[in-house]
């Protein structure tokens, strides 16, 4: 019988063989009470299986509360545990109940991290996956061999539906490729969802009607699964090619159910992911989180950015981007979302790091702020790639293309 | 206009003023670059509101990582923050996503955690909340004055649907309340969803028939929403009362469909809750966890238990059951879980700290391991409550009442 595996980082007072395997009985059939024609066979078919202990450190003080044991000594290890597709079917809800549930409430573990997880062959012949991953999303704006060139409305939330399309106007102009709302914006007071779709729909088809490029939106319909199909639905009438979803405000099913609409590039915004990830010894990593929302089928995911304005170091980073290269069941495409303080600038070294072009590279200011205009900003994010790609410092880059030469005096020089 | 509140716990290098003033920031119209017919009084109009500061404590060492400043003096405060209703309006993942988005990732906190959140009188025009509530559980089950006896079914996950109904056969002969899915169970290889309802239902409406008494029975539909739509149809037709979601795994969009449908009283399990809360700076607390589920229409919610099995300390414990029963814009009654290692030794202190019986108290163990067999585990449980009300201590209760005194002699006291 096929298994599913999951790979956690924990930390322990006891023994830490003790500690996986009190983890492997509380999410399966550990607490197995004698009961009628009960056999041992079953028990051992619905048993989680600690498959793997690899010791890391011993350290002195816990991570986070938990059972305090006299002398003070926290065992640190990686665990693989396995169930079998047995227990909960292709069920992404009972899995994550399973690989996440009470788990992070056991006493006995004062750092419990899931860091990956592996689903079966089979679960290929039961979930779609992301309908247009790398090569659709490139297909739909028309970009090859090069990132797609991104952008964030800002403010957030205040434009008016006639100001945000004014912006969309003069970004559509500068050749941009790819356009979002802010996750803080679905439909707010001066700027309703449908109204909004409108206005913006109407700068982005006249363009491609004019150039044949039509730049793709991602208009952000997080809400409640009635609300979210009906503004599906508006998308696709007004000839968008894009929703976005905030992941983890609407969740699994809400989001599954979206995605298997299958016509819209869905964009997967992770507000929210600071809550499960930052603390090193508690919540998820990024190459297990990931995982789940390619089951589900989501298009695009936000990974953060090289020298970013947040707290994540460029190391997480980099294996996030690889994490969601790396094909899952063969294939699940699904495009890497660089946003956060990006402007060209961190082009070299995030191709020196990742050696690829298959993302989705967004920037605000760097573009909307270039001293050249809002052109100049896509303009010069085209060349920093175009260098990054021919192994160019930021130095040589800016002396050979002036626009990019300009980004680098107006937004300095990165770290 | 109306305005929504949140309350966070912070700690930061930076002054705690300047902390939330980014916080606000970030979360709405803080990055207002110069746009064309933007006045003062739009951007006014969405600024997030910075209410109220009240420091706490400086720390030496941060408790998240994040900006590192020289000097290493860490400042903890509770901030109010408000969002006017126009930046989200009555959509719930919005709402989620502005108050708990992108801000768990700013640098420039080393702690953040959601304490409470406060939602406008005309909220309760727009989300229905609970259908059955405490009223409505306690109507369907018969209970009045005394707490709802309940048990989870053990082993997690194994039995075949014919096992299971063996012990429902003798929990409800027992004289029970109500029973569920262990969270892990939705639909396994042995005990496929439909089959179990038919096997579990065939009991319960039997006994139902003869006494009068339907007993509650939460099947966990946790799943896609079609399926979740599908299972819940079946457990309407099957006579049920009650479906559960392990409300993390399913997310909001998703459970708010299944709440509803208002024909199921719903009970919502928080597995992975311990992901969101176990750390004191990361994450949200149940006080403020819980009114998004009563928004969104969850009848019944799990708080952990006095002396339970995880980690949870007591208080904390006392904390969300007071959350659950204090009313929400005049209603949105929700019925409280105890649960985790509850064998009737802590009803006495449950009900000397909170002074209610409007409680679904869970005992596993107490109940099937009891030493006069299931039938004097279910008495002993409701003569605990009895003592326990009453202003007994444990040790006169077990003079009292002899099943109680039996679970004492088998369980012990508690600490």
């Amino acid at each position: 019988m096929e298994r599913i595996k999951a790979t956690y980082f924990i930390e322990t007072p006891l023994p830490v063989e003790k500690a996986a395997a009190v983890l492997a009985g509380e999410q399966s059939s550990g607490t197995f009470v004698a009961v009628p024609g009960e056999t041992e066979e079953l028990k051992q078919r619905f048993a989680a299986r600690v498959e793997a202990i690899r010791p890391v450190e011993t350290v002195s003080e816990p991570s986070i509360p938990g059972l305090n044991l006299n002398g003070g000594a926290y065992h640190r290890a990686h665990v693989e545990v396995s169930w079998s597709i047995e227990n909960f079917g292709y069920n992404l809800a009972a899995m994550i109940s399973t690989l996440q549930g009470n788990l992070y409430e056991l006493t006995q573990f004062t750092g419990l991290k899931l860091m990956d997880l592996e689903v079966p062959d089979s679960f290929a012949t039961r979930f779609a996956g992301p309908r247009f991953g790398i090569a659709g999303c490139r297909q739909l704006t028309q970009v090859t061999d090069r990132p797609l060139i991104g952008t964030i409305i800002k403010p957030s939330i205040g434009l008016s539906p006639a100001q945000t399309a004014d912006l969309i106007k003069t970004l559509v102009q500068a050749g941009i490729d790819f356009i979002k709302d802010d996750e803080l914006l679905v439909s707010s007071g001066n700027s309703p969802f449908e109204e909004r779709v409108d206005a913006v729909m109407r700068v982005i088809n006249a363009h491609a009607d004019i150039t044949g490029k039509k730049v793709m939106y991602a208009f952000n319909i997080s809400d409640e699964i009635d609300e979210m199909l009906k503004r599906y639905e508006y998308i696709l009438a007004a000839g968008g090619t894009s929703a976005m979803i905030s992941l983890n405000s609407v969740g699994l099913s809400g989001v599954k159910k979206i995605c298997d609409q299958g016509q819209l590039a869905i964009h997967g915004h992770r507000n929210g992911w600071g809550m499960l990830n930052r603390h090193p010894l508690l919540g998820i990593e990024f190459p297990a989180y990931q995982k789940i929302w390619r089951l589900a089928g989501v298009d695009q995911i936000h990974v953060n950015g090289i020298q970013n304005k947040f707290w994540e170091s460029d190391d997480s980073v980099v294996r996030s981007i690889e994490a969601c290269l790396k094909p899952m069941l063969g294939g699940y495409s699904i495009l890497p979302v660089v946003s956060s303080g990006q402007w060209g600038g961190q082009a070299p070294e995030t191709y020196r790091r990742t050696q690829t072009t298959d993302l989705l590279y967004m920037a605000g200011g760097g573009i909307m702020a270039h001293p050249d205009g809002p052109a100049g900003g896509v303009v010069a994010l085209q060349q920093a790639w175009e260098a990054a790609v021919d192994g160019l410092t930021v130095a040589e880059a800016a002396q050979k293309y002036p626009e990019f030469g300009n980004s680098v005096k107006k937004f300095g020089s990165p770290a």
